[in-house]
């Protein structure tokens, strides 16, 4: 099934779990979440505002709470705004 | 009984039951909510802001809480801001 | 008495309560409001922002809660904002 | 003493209590509350966002709580901007 | 000492308490603040989205609890912007 | 060590705590806080909405909460938004 | 691994707690957070409103809770809007 996010929204499948945890043991020293990684499934086509910086394929950290969780093809990706993307890794 | 969403809103029918709990057992590991899927059936002209993308006929993935119900000809449907579109499916 | 709304304001004339329970025996399986129907009497000339899409005698949806009650002539009609109107029917 | 309200607000001289209650006997069956009427007494020039729609001797409607009272030679004035009136009777 | 408010600031004298109460003994039948009066003692430039519309020596309306007190030369004034300022009387 | 402040902030060096209180015995009538003064450091470069209207040597008055303290050379200094300055003195 | 910024973020690298405290003795008389230094290592694109003023290399302050932490290459970084940098020094 394909998905064409709306807006500036983009798809992302996040990487496995252990690459979730790649900073080794995680010792909670501040309140401070560390963001996640997935890559880029599909993206939006952007708004007035907002032009796209990410493009299919991209490896992007994102935060531990942005988006929202959808299967398709039961697959768990995550659908979230190009803003809640911190950075392109 | 014709309705025409003003604005950016998207008249929507709600796909049955069945497909809405397609991604299987459902076991809340995570706090977010599952987006739901629905048929578009309406569409506002959009605004100086909001250039419609969904047309009659898609199929669209939409937020659990998303929009506000009403009974056309015995239907249940929702009415929803395009904002509240996650994408097309 | 004639009513002139200002700004991007509509005055509505409610529709009789047996229409507005037109949907039925409500039996309250989520927390969403059914919206209500109305009459439009009066639109305001719209501002840079909002251009009216409403015109008199249209019918038209709005949220239970949207605008602010006023007595014309022994009339209760509603003042509302266009942004509050859902739908045209 | 003559008052000249800043950028979009306007000065109203409130009509008396007889005419605010002129929709009879209050029955409050819902939480809405009923709007009252005055007639405006000066106009701001407006800013560049808002343009002023009404004019020194409209009778309009304005919510319970809009605007600060200010009293000008004893009578108890209204001030408050544009878009706190609803319309123009 | 010379005071330059910045932006859309206005540097404003209060009158004295005799004339803060000038409408006489104060029923308080609403919750509402009646405004209090001043003398506009220094104007700022401006900004790209205010013109300022107060002009040195202007007794202007400003509400109770507008504005920031600062003392100058042993003076107590007030400086506020020119959007607390109600209306110039 | 040189500091430039981003945008539109400003770098001030606080003026010795007896001037703080240059207003002699603080008698606490209102809730009101009276601002403290400084003296203007540096001048960040402004942005496309703010164009600065302080420079260099200035003395200027803001909000006892205002800005972030940073400490350079020893110096306790206080960067903050030409938004929370109120007037230059 | 390299890691591209999006919008108007900007990758830093903290500097070593030593250089954290340089101010000395933390005696805490204010309420108000000593802010952070750090190194820019990447820097976004910027967006329509934000021009970025930052180039890597550069030594800039930032408030302590602002940007997230990410761990790149076994690196404790920090990702933040250029917004939440205060100067640079």
């Amino acid at each position: 099934m394909k998905v064409k996010p709306l807006a500036d929204r983009v798809l992302i499948e996040p990487n496995p779990a252990e690459e979730k945890t790649a900073g080794g043991l995680f010792i909670p020293d501040t309140a401070k979440e560390k963001p996640l990684a997935g890559k880029v499934i599909a993206v939006g086509p952007g708004t007035s505002d907002v032009k796209m910086e990410v493009k299919v394929g991209d490896q992007v950290l994102y935060g531990k709470y942005a988006g929202t969780e959808i299967t398709i093809d039961g697959k768990d990706l995550l659908i979230m705004k190009q803003g809640d993307i911190l950075a392109i890794i």
